[in-house]
Protein backbone atom coordinates (compact mmCIF):
# COMPACT_ATOMS: atom_id res chain seq x y z
CA UNK A 1 0.00 0.00 0.00
CA UNK A 2 1.45 3.06 -0.84
CA UNK A 3 0.57 6.26 2.05
CA UNK A 4 -0.29 9.84 1.51
CA UNK A 5 1.55 11.89 4.16
CA UNK A 6 0.58 15.57 5.26
CA UNK A 7 3.92 16.76 6.13
CA UNK A 8 2.57 19.50 8.65
CA UNK A 9 0.17 16.79 10.49
CA UNK A 10 3.41 14.81 10.83
CA UNK A 11 5.41 17.84 11.93
CA UNK A 12 3.00 18.96 14.51
CA UNK A 13 3.17 15.47 16.09
CA UNK A 14 6.73 15.68 17.05
CA UNK A 15 7.65 16.62 21.09
CA UNK A 16 11.21 17.58 21.09
CA UNK A 17 12.83 20.78 18.96
CA UNK A 18 15.51 20.07 16.51
CA UNK A 19 15.18 16.34 16.39
CA UNK A 20 13.87 15.34 12.91
CA UNK A 21 12.03 12.06 12.13
CA UNK A 22 12.33 10.00 8.88
CA UNK A 23 8.90 10.19 7.27
CA UNK A 24 9.52 8.99 4.11
CA UNK A 25 12.32 8.19 1.31
CA UNK A 26 13.04 8.39 -2.14
CA UNK A 27 15.51 6.57 -4.28
CA UNK A 28 18.91 7.17 -1.73
CA UNK A 29 17.46 10.19 0.35
CA UNK A 30 15.17 10.61 3.28
CA UNK A 31 12.38 13.29 3.92
CA UNK A 32 12.35 14.07 7.46
CA UNK A 33 10.27 16.78 8.94
CA UNK A 34 11.55 18.79 11.95
CA UNK A 35 9.86 21.40 14.86
CA UNK A 36 12.43 23.80 15.77
CA UNK A 37 12.52 27.43 17.55
CA UNK A 38 16.09 29.14 17.71
CA UNK A 39 19.40 28.94 16.68
CA UNK A 40 21.06 25.63 16.08
CA UNK A 41 24.50 24.96 15.34
CA UNK A 42 26.89 25.96 13.03
CA UNK A 43 27.92 22.93 10.55
CA UNK A 44 28.60 21.75 7.39
CA UNK A 45 28.29 18.39 5.67
CA UNK A 46 30.94 16.97 3.49
CA UNK A 47 29.68 15.07 1.24
CA UNK A 48 26.09 15.90 0.72
CA UNK A 49 23.47 18.66 0.35
CA UNK A 50 20.49 19.13 2.18
CA UNK A 51 17.54 20.80 1.16
CA UNK A 52 15.02 22.72 3.68
CA UNK A 53 11.23 23.53 2.89
CA UNK A 54 9.03 25.42 4.89
CA UNK A 55 5.71 23.95 6.12
CA UNK A 56 4.68 27.00 8.77
CA UNK A 57 6.43 29.90 10.35
CA UNK A 58 9.54 31.08 9.02
CA UNK A 59 13.11 29.97 8.97
CA UNK A 60 16.66 32.22 8.67
CA UNK A 61 19.68 29.88 7.75
CA UNK A 62 22.82 32.26 8.21
CA UNK A 63 25.71 31.69 6.12
CA UNK A 64 29.37 32.75 6.56
CA UNK A 65 28.51 35.59 3.56
CA UNK A 66 24.82 36.37 4.22
CA UNK A 67 22.00 34.43 5.11
CA UNK A 68 18.42 32.77 3.36
CA UNK A 69 15.29 33.79 4.37
CA UNK A 70 12.37 31.31 4.16
CA UNK A 71 9.03 31.54 4.45
CA UNK A 72 6.08 28.61 4.38
CA UNK A 73 5.88 26.87 0.95
CA UNK A 74 10.01 28.08 0.27
CA UNK A 75 12.68 25.66 -0.35
CA UNK A 76 16.35 26.38 -0.28
CA UNK A 77 18.99 24.03 -0.84
CA UNK A 78 22.31 24.03 1.27
CA UNK A 79 25.35 22.81 -0.99
CA UNK A 80 27.35 20.07 0.23
CA UNK A 81 30.76 21.78 2.26
CA UNK A 82 28.68 25.41 3.14
CA UNK A 83 28.97 26.13 6.86
CA UNK A 84 24.89 27.58 7.85
CA UNK A 85 23.56 27.68 10.67
CA UNK A 86 19.74 27.50 10.42
CA UNK A 87 17.96 30.08 13.69
CA UNK A 88 14.20 29.97 13.98
CA UNK A 89 12.75 33.43 15.59
CA UNK A 90 9.74 31.71 16.92
CA UNK A 91 8.58 28.17 16.28
CA UNK A 92 8.96 26.60 12.64
CA UNK A 93 8.03 23.42 10.98
CA UNK A 94 9.97 22.11 8.20
CA UNK A 95 10.64 19.14 5.52
CA UNK A 96 14.29 18.23 5.37
CA UNK A 97 15.92 15.96 1.62
CA UNK A 98 18.76 14.60 2.79
CA UNK A 99 20.74 11.49 2.00
CA UNK A 100 20.09 7.96 4.51
CA UNK A 101 23.45 8.91 5.60
CA UNK A 102 23.21 12.38 6.85
CA UNK A 103 23.73 13.31 10.81
CA UNK A 104 21.93 16.48 10.83
CA UNK A 105 24.78 18.56 12.92
CA UNK A 106 27.42 17.66 10.07
CA UNK A 107 30.81 16.51 11.79
CA UNK A 108 29.91 18.60 14.94
CA UNK A 109 28.83 16.34 17.61
CA UNK A 110 26.41 18.26 20.36
CA UNK A 111 23.26 17.23 21.93
CA UNK A 112 21.43 18.01 19.70
CA UNK A 113 22.77 15.07 17.16
CA UNK A 114 20.38 12.27 16.58
CA UNK A 115 22.12 9.53 14.67
CA UNK A 116 19.99 7.82 12.04
CA UNK A 117 19.24 4.71 14.08
CA UNK A 118 17.48 6.93 16.94
CA UNK A 119 15.82 9.13 14.16
CA UNK A 120 14.07 6.05 12.45
CA UNK A 121 13.47 4.12 16.43
CA UNK A 122 11.78 7.23 17.52
CA UNK B 1 24.44 32.73 -3.39
CA UNK B 2 21.75 30.61 -1.84
CA UNK B 3 18.03 31.33 -3.12
CA UNK B 4 14.79 30.79 -1.43
CA UNK B 5 12.40 29.13 -3.92
CA UNK B 6 8.28 29.39 -3.73
CA UNK B 7 7.29 26.21 -5.14
CA UNK B 8 3.62 26.91 -5.80
CA UNK B 9 5.01 30.42 -7.51
CA UNK B 10 7.05 28.67 -9.83
CA UNK B 11 4.17 25.85 -10.65
CA UNK B 12 1.90 28.86 -11.61
CA UNK B 13 4.36 30.56 -14.09
CA UNK B 14 4.54 27.53 -16.13
CA UNK B 15 2.46 27.71 -19.36
CA UNK B 16 2.26 23.90 -20.58
CA UNK B 17 0.23 21.58 -18.86
CA UNK B 18 2.20 17.84 -17.69
CA UNK B 19 5.76 19.64 -18.60
CA UNK B 20 8.11 19.37 -15.29
CA UNK B 21 10.27 22.21 -15.15
CA UNK B 22 13.62 21.63 -12.74
CA UNK B 23 13.68 23.94 -9.93
CA UNK B 24 16.04 22.85 -7.85
CA UNK B 25 18.66 20.06 -7.23
CA UNK B 26 19.75 18.34 -4.09
CA UNK B 27 22.36 15.52 -4.77
CA UNK B 28 21.54 13.49 -7.32
CA UNK B 29 17.72 14.35 -7.11
CA UNK B 30 16.11 17.33 -9.00
CA UNK B 31 13.26 19.15 -7.82
CA UNK B 32 10.75 19.76 -10.36
CA UNK B 33 7.63 21.30 -10.42
CA UNK B 34 4.14 21.01 -12.66
CA UNK B 35 0.87 21.69 -13.20
CA UNK B 36 -1.72 19.22 -14.57
CA UNK B 37 -5.07 18.20 -15.38
CA UNK B 38 -6.59 15.05 -16.55
CA UNK B 39 -5.21 11.70 -17.21
CA UNK B 40 -1.75 11.50 -17.47
CA UNK B 41 -0.18 7.90 -19.10
CA UNK B 42 -0.04 4.59 -17.26
CA UNK B 43 4.21 3.85 -17.06
CA UNK B 44 6.75 2.80 -14.66
CA UNK B 45 10.55 3.69 -13.74
CA UNK B 46 12.02 0.49 -13.42
CA UNK B 47 14.82 1.83 -10.98
CA UNK B 48 13.56 5.21 -9.86
CA UNK B 49 11.42 5.91 -7.28
CA UNK B 50 9.28 9.09 -7.77
CA UNK B 51 8.24 11.72 -5.06
CA UNK B 52 4.48 13.61 -5.40
CA UNK B 53 4.22 16.84 -3.46
CA UNK B 54 0.82 18.59 -3.69
CA UNK B 55 0.61 22.21 -3.91
CA UNK B 56 -2.62 23.09 -4.71
CA UNK B 57 -5.49 21.27 -5.91
CA UNK B 58 -5.76 17.60 -5.72
CA UNK B 59 -4.22 14.40 -7.43
CA UNK B 60 -5.31 10.69 -8.10
CA UNK B 61 -2.61 8.61 -8.78
CA UNK B 62 -3.97 5.00 -9.99
CA UNK B 63 -2.22 2.32 -9.27
CA UNK B 64 -3.16 -1.39 -10.49
CA UNK B 65 -4.86 -2.20 -6.89
CA UNK B 66 -6.48 0.83 -5.66
CA UNK B 67 -5.12 4.69 -5.95
CA UNK B 68 -3.24 7.13 -3.50
CA UNK B 69 -5.42 10.14 -3.51
CA UNK B 70 -3.00 13.81 -2.84
CA UNK B 71 -4.48 17.00 -1.17
CA UNK B 72 -2.36 19.99 -0.70
CA UNK B 73 0.76 19.99 1.32
CA UNK B 74 0.58 15.96 1.29
CA UNK B 75 3.25 13.38 -0.61
CA UNK B 76 3.47 9.70 -1.76
CA UNK B 77 6.49 7.81 -3.45
CA UNK B 78 5.93 5.79 -6.05
CA UNK B 79 8.54 3.28 -5.61
CA UNK B 80 10.45 1.72 -8.52
CA UNK B 81 8.69 -0.33 -10.83
CA UNK B 82 5.21 -0.10 -9.71
CA UNK B 83 2.90 0.90 -12.80
CA UNK B 84 0.91 4.09 -11.72
CA UNK B 85 -1.46 7.10 -13.73
CA UNK B 86 -1.64 10.38 -12.23
CA UNK B 87 -4.78 11.84 -12.87
CA UNK B 88 -6.11 15.26 -11.46
CA UNK B 89 -9.84 16.05 -11.82
CA UNK B 90 -9.18 19.70 -12.02
CA UNK B 91 -5.70 21.66 -12.30
CA UNK B 92 -3.57 20.60 -10.19
CA UNK B 93 -0.14 22.24 -9.20
CA UNK B 94 2.77 20.00 -7.56
CA UNK B 95 6.72 19.53 -7.19
CA UNK B 96 8.45 16.60 -8.00
CA UNK B 97 11.48 14.85 -6.79
CA UNK B 98 13.03 12.13 -9.03
CA UNK B 99 16.53 11.22 -10.03
CA UNK B 100 18.16 13.26 -12.92
CA UNK B 101 17.88 10.37 -15.04
CA UNK B 102 14.22 9.92 -14.51
CA UNK B 103 11.82 10.93 -17.91
CA UNK B 104 8.68 11.41 -16.39
CA UNK B 105 6.36 9.22 -18.70
CA UNK B 106 9.05 5.88 -18.01
CA UNK B 107 9.51 3.70 -20.77
CA UNK B 108 6.46 5.17 -22.44
CA UNK B 109 6.90 7.02 -25.08
CA UNK B 110 4.23 9.73 -25.53
CA UNK B 111 4.33 13.21 -27.21
CA UNK B 112 4.16 14.19 -23.67
CA UNK B 113 7.65 12.67 -22.84
CA UNK B 114 10.09 15.77 -21.85
CA UNK B 115 13.67 15.27 -21.98
CA UNK B 116 15.94 16.58 -19.06
CA UNK B 117 17.44 19.16 -21.99
CA UNK B 118 14.64 19.97 -23.00
CA UNK B 119 13.14 20.57 -19.42
CA UNK B 120 16.43 22.36 -18.51
CA UNK B 121 16.15 24.73 -21.44
CA UNK B 122 12.73 25.69 -20.99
Amino acid sequence: MIDAVHLLTEAEKLTEWWSPRVVGRVNDQYVKVAKVQGAFVWHDHADEDELFLILKGRLRIELEDGEVELSPGSFCVIPRGVRHNPVADAPCFLALIEPVSTRHTGDVETPMTRSINEQLGG
